[in-house]
């Protein structure tokens, strides 16, 4: 029958959607942000892109790489007066927001910022900082710098590098070289386009001594007219899966000549006499790592709230299919497989977002306790130095990974929530996903780093066998009574402090298997290094079990942190509660074979968790869209229709593929390519039957092509043979119809 | 100290890799594509089109959107040829390949003749079809066709389209008309810059009765010269995530009127005089659909074995890190955690591979029954051949979601494998994942799909509740003694007869689990669509496992086919035996939670499968070079230079990236943007310092900005506050040290 009554627009269904709000929306945004201050800071730099023409965001899924690399490259004008002016905390939040809103930029921009002056900053002497900031490193007053480590045959090894810096006494100079196309000096960002400097990798050649992996500052382009340095080779690395906005280049270095000054010598030092003097520390520079870890931590976050602002509003203002009950098409919010699909992922961000405001608070201080350190400072402090350095190290490592793999995880399922529309590139989740999947593998290898957290874990482990009280977050290693316990009450198994014991439980237990894993390798023989590999899966398992029950910690403890600060009763504390319970209880579920492996959990338990998510996802979705709200994005950050605040997603998507796509006045290719095809003649042959073919060639051609069969070629193919061709006689079935 | 040997360079070290593999590699490629006659014509087409200009593949990173799609259409000339000439199932092979060389084209030329060309086979008379055909619709002879199926506003739910087709009985035509922006036609693939002719969906009015939604065939364009025709509008709809080659758009009709005669009347038929006659069976209807599940259960093996064979070759190839033991640094196909990574996922698409070979022989069998079936078939008929599409709709639409899932996450893994490298485009594994994420989406969302695969088991286990016996598929809900299967024997959890039970077992517990969730929430008074909607996270977590269980069980009975057909002792049998064990045991790994939760297996046994897996995936390693030899795909198919046979990575990728981007003679930027950044002179602004300011004035304004706080803007923006002034006025720390 005819339809007799319209449903609501999309317009009025989202607002309906932010009526009776059980929360007050301020609040909550202020303790999603980490207090008052920085949402009114981040309302004013969305302010100040948005009004910033080189901040245009929605054209730029049409355009091609090089006008992105050149849009980029506008904005360092900007934003150098920031970086110049600002203090660095609320300048770093600055920078986490451009993350968001042009993950580009914030990698071409941060490859000077946070690696190039990160590497003088901690590997140059106070003179040599001072010669820098001379120089105009920190306004890019005539330089601009990029960052030499990976080479192309060379990534997460550093220690396997292979371009040298061969000391010449008598020139008092460094020679740096590129010895072969595999040490090739490979996706340095700002190399092609940006940078006059580069802080190269490059192994210490001294005397034929080969003294390891050292930084070189070696300047690349004549900053006046921007031609290349005598011997040094630069070429373009051209497109990526994403961030093409980054002008990745390879260098070549021919016996490039540098003064023995501008090797950074605040660890290792080389004197005039080409005398080698070692650091009595080198962990500590690996200090300077960490700052790009917790950024990204809080990216993870970041993007993931960003992914999702988009699918949920999305979700409330779409109507697909018709029930017996209903008057309209159901919202995809309203089904209970849609909330399964976004709710828990929307709990998972909140955790990631209050993780990474703790990580951020941990960093800063180990930076003061790092700033406060120097070669005067005692035995005492030294090692508390080097514990923070090392807990840092390890819960940062394992955050990186499990953060950036989840985040990119999230964009994916929310690009698959918006069915066909999420593989638009206006949507912005395929973009977002393409950009954010380096993320896994830079600043460390995801499977690596999990490793290394993997074997952080087992050095805690044995440390806490020999009696040593661990530092907080791996602290339930002291506990051996967690390895049995067990979840003795079906109506709490979903309470907070139950789940935070399950975590503590499995925790333990997987890193004991790791560490009884190791230790058995240990016994067939094998060295220290192979018997790490070895257990190597078990590892990686003990890293995620462990960063999953961190992670759920931290949120935990920030809700205990908030509950002090907020007026008792508050409906930000309470909601954020359930939505702590329904993150606590989905990663217990992803994970469920733990929690029944070592009988925390009882499978009857499994399902009351289970169960206790459904409900919870229905609860949270009452709430969803006033909770991406929270998040705080305008909709120039979102940039995306579907994403919308007033939800008017048809007409704003139909209206945004129309501008970015104008009808040509005259069709590309229709008379080259088109026409002839519709118009074609078919060439005829059919006469060439008559023609007698001599039987006895054939047979000797058929004998030659079928011999052949097994003559693989070196590429993997074979030569034709005459089974094909008997393969293809048959007339198309089709054809008999006509 | 300085190297004293170089290690073995990279066509050495995977040329070693091929010594003592212990399969025949011809009786392996013959037993992996389905028989030798495959094999070789899998050959002819790979060279057909490695000769092909306009198959060349090598620059398809850097081309534009509109060079891509101009390069789709200039390959339509040639296939043509084939299409026409060769018989179904030949050029159904050809078409597979071609999907991995090219996805665009593949859906491109798909659109026309699996979706235009299969609306009007299956919806046609015969009168109507033998008219299409004499037009010209199989040759492509005056018109191209495109499929006008979603809107913007409707994709999976198509009895909820909004398209008109009103009958004028007077003029014995029909009406075709677009009655608001929501239910304009999108994402119609070809409509923008390919298609004569669309086969839309439309709602069906006659004297103001809604018969639903019917197919009629509305003429778009002028084939002469390409002007859309009165009434019709048509756009670009741009931008994709991938698939760009395909020119997708949106059609708005305009009262547009078509003969009565255009409209698909196999099924429902409207006489002269309006009169309206319905089918008996519509599900009959869906057939079709099954035809692009199968193509993409294929093309899933298929283009995972592609990205496996890129990650496979350069894991043997990448050399990263020593151990004390070694004088090279270690490949990384070495390492235990990077089997880990990979041979599993090599498992896992030999096991879609084989599956995909067996499904599409069982769509082979259906197509033939359904045509012999016509309205003068049998009862028993009728039935026998409703029971085959039921099981083939039901097992399909579950293989279509997990395959198409696992395909992309098998990219993801892959790129990510290796390392950065996997980042550039010229890797090919970024492209591959943009044009693959599609296959989540269409031809059926992967989680409502899903969802009808869990459906259709719940009513399966009714039937066998009630007695009924049940198709193979599904045969295990006839037996309850599943349920509360154990394995007794901890050295035999591993066997393949073992494992099969296990997946049985548990796919009878879960069905049951849903089913019984789904009785209890009818028992609660919820009408039938409530309660299945309610159970969708128990529907979907049946579907997944039966699928698992399903892909296993088809890969078993391909191994026990195939130890019939080869000589015994057969080393092709042996190594896909230990292959099976390998998948089987990973997926009750990665689904363990169900193992344990149903008892099939203890924590000891769960111990013995990891372990086992260990090991397995050392002994795949050994010859996982060949084995992705036995993929069977040149490098011009491959198209990545980390994948290429002979192992030649680096030098293969310096060249692609140096021709692909070659140095432009002058800097695009340098003289507009660099420059007058790297040269420019602060402006001076201190001496406004000595203007007095009233304080008044700023006392006001400071009022004014503060109550402004929680006035939240429409778009949940925020006008600036005072407090974010205050935050801004430190100096940088930087600055400080200058």
């Amino acid at each position: 029958m005819l339809k007799t009554s319209n449903p609501p627009t999309p317009v009025e269904t989202i607002a309906k959607e932010r009526v009776n709000c059980p929360f007050d929306l301020w609040r909550m945004k202020c303790a999603m942000h980490g207090g008052e201050q920085w949402v009114n800071l981040k309302t004013k730099f969305m302010q100040e892109i948005e009004r910033d023409p080189t901040f245009r965001l929605d054209d730029i899924h049409d355009l091609s790489k090089d006008q992105f690399r050149e849009r980029t490259m506008a904005k360092f004008a900007n934003m150098v007066h920031y970086v110049t002016t600002e203090r660095l905390d609320i300048f770093t939040k600055r920078m986490e927001l451009i993350g968001i809103a042009d993950p580009s930029f914030w990698t071409r921009f941060g490859v000077h910022y946070g690696l190039f002056l990160g590497a003088i900053r901690s590997g140059a002497t106070s003179n040599q900082f001072s010669y820098w900031m001379e120089k105009g490193v920190l306004g890019l007053n005539g330089m601009v710098g990029c960052f030499g480590m990976t080479e192309l045959a060379h990534g997460s090894n550093v220690a396997g590098l292979e371009t040298t810096a061969t000391f010449d006494a008598k020139a008092d100079e460094f020679v740096i070289h590129t010895p072969t196309i595999s040490a090739t000096k490979w996706w340095i960002g700002g190399a092609a386009q940006t940078a006059t400097h580069c802080s190269v990798f490059a192994r210490l050649i001294i005397k034929g001594v080969d003294y390891g992996t050292k930084t070189f500052i070696v300047p690349l382009r004549d900053p006046r007219n921007f031609q290349l340095l005598p011997g040094v080779n630069i070429g373009d690395i051209g497109k990526k899966m994403g961030r093409d906005g980054i002008d990745n280049g390879y260098i070549q270095f021919t016996f490039v000549r540098i003064p023995r000054a501008y090797m950074l010598m605040k660890h290792t030092q080389v004197s005039r006499d080409g005398k080698v003097y070692e650091p009595p520390l080198a962990q500590l520079t690996y200090g300077a790592l960490l700052q790009g870890r917790t950024a990204m931590v809080a990216d993870g976050a970041n993007v993931s709230k960003k992914a999702l602002t988009i699918a949920v509003r999305y979700a409330a203002v779409r109507r697909q299919f018709k029930t017996a009950d209903n008057e309209f098409e159901t919202q995809l919010l309203d089904y209970p497989i849609h909330q399964r699909r976004l709710m828990p992922l929307l709990a998972q961000a909140i955790a990631m977002g209050f993780t990474a405001l703790r990580m951020t608070a941990m960093f800063e201080k180990l930076s003061e306790e790092l700033d406060s350190f120097d070669s005067s400072s005692d035995k005492e402090q030294t090692e508390r130095v080097l514990e923070t350095l090392k807990e840092t190290h390890a819960s940062s490592a394992g955050l990186k990974a499990f953060s950036t793999w989840q985040c990119l995880d999230t964009i994916d399922k929310c690009r698959q929530s918006l069915g066909g529309h999420g593989y638009s590139a206006y949507a912005g989740l395929a973009s977002m996903y393409a950009d954010q999947a380096v993320q896994c593998t830079w600043e460390g290898d995801n499977t690596i780093l999990s490793l290394q957290s993997g074997r952080a874990l087992i050095s805690a482990y044995e440390d806490a066998q020999k009696g040593k009280k661990l530092a907080s977050g791996v602290a339930y290693l002291n506990d051996p009574s967690l390895l049995t316990a067990r979840c003795r009450s079906d109506s709490m198994c979903v309470d907070l402090g139950m789940m935070d014991a399950a975590w503590a439980a499995i925790s333990a237990n997987v890193v004991k298997k790791a560490a009884d894993a190791y230790t058995a390798k240990l016994k067939t023989g094998a060295n220290k290094d192979v018997a790490m590999e070895g257990c190597s899966h078990e590892r990686f398992c003990a890293a995620k079990i462990h960063t999953m029950g961190y992670i759920y910690r931290q949120f935990v403890d920030a809700l205990e942190t908030l509950a002090v600060e907020e007026p008792s009763g508050s409906t930000t504390v309470t909601t954020l509660k359930a939505i702590c319970q329904l993150y606590g209880a989905f990663q217990i579920e992803e994970n469920a074979a733990y929690f029944l492996k070592y009988g925390f959990y009882t499978a009857k338990q499994m399902d009351i968790i289970s169960e206790k998510i459904n409900q919870l996802c229905a609860e949270v979705r009452t709430y969803a869209v006033s909770l991406v709200d929270s998040f705080h994005y305008t909709d120039h950050i979102i940039n995306s229709p579907f994403g919308r605040y007033d939800g008017n997603v048809y007409t704003a998507y139909f209206n945004a593929v129309r501008a970015a796509n104008p009808s040509p006045p005259v069709h590309p290719y229709f008379d080259r390519l088109i026409k002839p095809l519709l118009t074609r003649q078919p060439l005829e042959m059919e006469d060439a039957a008559s023609i007698e073919v001599d039987e006895e060639i054939e047979e000797i051609q058929r004998e030659r092509l079928e011999g052949g069969v097994e003559a693989e070629r070196e590429d993997g193919s074979f030569p034709m043979t005459e089974a094909q061709r008997s393969e293809t006689e048959g007339t198309a079935e089709w054809e008999k119809k006509k």
